[in-house]
């Protein structure tokens, strides 16, 4: 026991010196090629086809709901929801009800001295640019279990059986979008695999470092929300590594230099310092009454089937689409299924300001209608703007103008990246990382607060306190040196 | 900002010292006269009555749901629930519907040098002994709104209203009991108030140190459920002390020795040695699938309303009645009510063993349908033997027997406690921590972990992961010298 202890606590170092590292066995400029090439050599073609045209799916006549004639997979129904807490709002819409839980795991293993993750060049048929680089296993439990009677997954026995020399340094079950999944959770899993274990690798597989993905983020669509969902989740605490990692000269540089220090200064010396943030959590918990019925999808108003899609009358939020696929390497070679494309345009946004000598984050306490429990953290802005010309919403959520005509000299992470390709068409959210000269003033409403780096990790170590969309952007923040850009 | 910290982290400490100390500025014996006197001075009288004889309370002519006629308070209703994991099971039952958050609080101010604990002398229709030692606050939303039409709970705005000179040390969103309860949570908070804030008592409040507090949980049912909650969900990581604050000699001394070093042993050097056991939860939670459906009381099968109360064909489990009661220091001066009347000899049962030269306690991840998340830390053996006796269920839980004949000379700490009056009739649970020699071994199922005081704060210093039955016999584990036993 003590010394499984030990072996983890330096396990869990080397996870932290590995997120400081841009030389990997590979170079960033090799990666990207090996991606392109992946594309190339494997046949991947997408339709779009009506969804009453769909093999295997079908609208049922009484409900309206959309599922796969197996029952298994996931469906499309409606849900009622009611929010009370100071403002008051209610709502339908359609949801994606999929209540198996899936996982999103990274093998990693010490390479040349340096940690390494396992990652696939992976073609999801919702993806824009068809392949992107994706964590080494995404599995619903209809995967692993071969209920498609297609292939297991690979490599995914290193996360569901025991085995040794594998240490489990990451194991969290994590939301998904909780405007458009019901109580929908994946296991986002990290294991390191010991020197002396062989892993075989196909093509579509390559180690990279966590600083060489980290830096990847910085190219559109390039790297898989699971990836971001996963990395999002790790606490670096204890956060080193040679100065000779670091370079901290250049605005990017600086930037990276209050981002170690934001990490670090989580507690102070004692863990009394997130009892605020856990008060202010309970105390916004409590205010707040939501009440979430699964309806049939026939009953939200709004919403209708029409030209082979399910949309909402004003052509905002999203719709469901049919597609066909056929793929030379998955599971299975063809298949069709629904998809949610989202209106475009939309924005994940995070302010951040040296306060009181250390680098804060402004989160916000969102309260989504498919969460487990009421509301999760969620950054400063999350919306999709054009959703609020219709006319049915009113005004621009707080901040998301300031956020979107800040200055470029304040940017300090501006990249479009896509999210999950399973279940979105070419869904994609501008990830931007703005931060506010010292001392200016900002007004922070109740269900928003500042927080340093190490204590939104510490949130983020348990389970369902992080949105997938914080995550998401969390992920982007690097501290590594990069030979692309 | 940093201010604040700063103070946090003393209030913090001082928490900690109190858990120490005995010496407050009542004795225990004091303390043990209050509460007679109490007792002794208020009219208080508990009739128990028929069901449907119950004023403001009646049976639904269709669903056989029990409520009050202005749909607050609670209900009784019907529950349905489904466990697949390894083993299967699906059951009917009763179950209590309290859909609003309560707050239980304490107050806490430092009195000649030591932080003191405000506790109230209460009565409850269900308690065995009419009183006992509750928090500063105990209210339902309905209290606190005041929808009874009585008076404000004392010392209610102390908890939510924000004030100067007020300080939240604790504040969590905690389950009630999962068996009994759909979905319930209180708020547990604890304020430390500055002293120059004077707070006035009425002859029903008292100032307690933590350290006397616990040391009178070795009083059968005097210290209520809802003060071992919130002492449950404290940290004592930084726990200290003067050295003559502790007595080390005899068995309960050595026994305390060994408190103090499994409170500190939380984490080695980093807080991925916590990874496993959330590793451990995650895989748990994945692999137990539950559904739990509100259904009609009236469909539950055997169960059935019988001569006045809601009951079980066997006998066993639980009952519900109706209870009349006057009282003359409540909110208001008389009311009726149902409670549940569970099967005696309930047994909640901690077993403990050194292990690698530190202190660690066995808890088991256990499935209860009324959890907000599948399932929470709990104590080694929770369950009430008697119902196995009825031959509905089979054998007794792991470890019962082992716990329940283990020898004198093993047991830590033994006292029978009651769950809450409020809601409970004359429910009383035996309290009881047993220590292994060291070196014996015990099987460890899957669902069972070691782990050490200081990891299971660590847990319980999130909400929804340690259940109301091993926060309370957490509670009990004092490190304070006695000046009464």
């Amino acid at each position: 026991m003590t010394r499984r202890l030990t072996l983890s606590q330096s396990i869990y170092h080397d996870l932290c010196v590995s997120a400081c590292r841009s030389v990997g066995i590979h170079s960033e400029h090799d990666i990207l090629e090996w991606v392109s090439q992946r594309t190339a050599a494997n046949n991947y073609s997408v339709r779009i086809k009506p969804l009453d045209q769909l093999s295997g799916w079908s609208i049922d006549d009484v409900s309206g709901d959309l599922r796969h004639h197996s029952g298994k997979f996931f469906q499309v129904e409606g849900l009622s929801v009611e929010v009370k807490s100071d403002v008051s709002r209610s709502w339908l819409q359609p949801i994606i009800n999929q209540p198996e839980v899936g996982i999103l795991g990274f093998i990693c293993q010490e390479l040349d001295g340096v940690l390494h993750f396992l990652v696939q060049a992976k073609m999801e048929p919702g993806n824009i640019n068809v392949t992107q680089i994706s964590p080494t296993v995404q599995a619903t439990r209809s995967n692993y279990t071969q209920v498609h009677g297609g292939r297991r997954p690979a490599f995914v026995e290193f996360f569901i059986d025991d085995m040794p020399g594998r240490h489990i340094v990451l194991d969290q079950l994590q939301s998904e979008q909780g405007t458009r999944y019901l109580k929908k959770r994946n296991r986002n899993i990290i294991v390191v695999v010991e020197s002396g274990v062989s892993i075989e690798l196909t093509d579509d597989y390559r180690w990279v470092t966590l600083g060489q993905l980290q830096n990847l983020m910085r190219f559109p669509d390039l790297v898989h929300l699971d990836c971001r969902s996963i990395i999002g989740s790790i606490s670096f605490r204890g956060f080193s590594g040679d100065e000779s990692d670091f370079d901290y000269s250049g605005s990017i540089g600086e930037f990276q230099s209050k981002l170690r220090g934001s990490i670090e200064s989580k507690f102070g010396r004692r863990s009394s310092s997130v009892v605020p943030i856990h008060s202010w959590i309970t105390g916004l918990k409590c205010k707040t009454e939501i009440s979430v019925l699964r309806v049939p999808l026939r009953d939200v108003s709004s919403w209708s089937y029409d030209c082979g899609e399910i949309k909402h009358i004003s052509g905002a939020f999203f719709s469901i689409i049919g597609v066909e696929v056929t793929a030379s390497n998955r599971e299975v070679p063809g298949w069709s299924q629904p998809l949610i494309r989202a209106t475009e345009g939309g924005i994940l946004g995070l302010l951040c300001q040296v306060r009181d000598g250390v680098l804060k984050f402004l989160v916000q306490a969102l309260v989504e209608p498919g969460l487990i429990d009421i509301l999760e953290l969620a950054p400063t802005v999350q919306c999709t703007p054009a959703n609020y010309l219709t006319g049915i919403r009113s005004e621009l959520p707080y901040l998301a103008d300031f956020m979107m005509t800040a200055d470029s000299s304040r940017i300090r992470f501006d990249s479009i990246l896509s999210d999950e390709g399973g279940r979105f068409f070419h869904t994609r959210q501008r990830h931007l990382v703005v931060e506010l000269s010292e001392g200016d003033q900002i007004a922070v409403p109740e269900n928003y607060r500042w927080m340093t780096l190490g204590q939104i990790q510490h949130m983020a170590s348990f389970s369902n306190s992080v949105n997938i969309e914080l995550r998401s952007i969390l992920s982007c923040l690097s501290v590594a040196k990069s030979d692309i850009w």
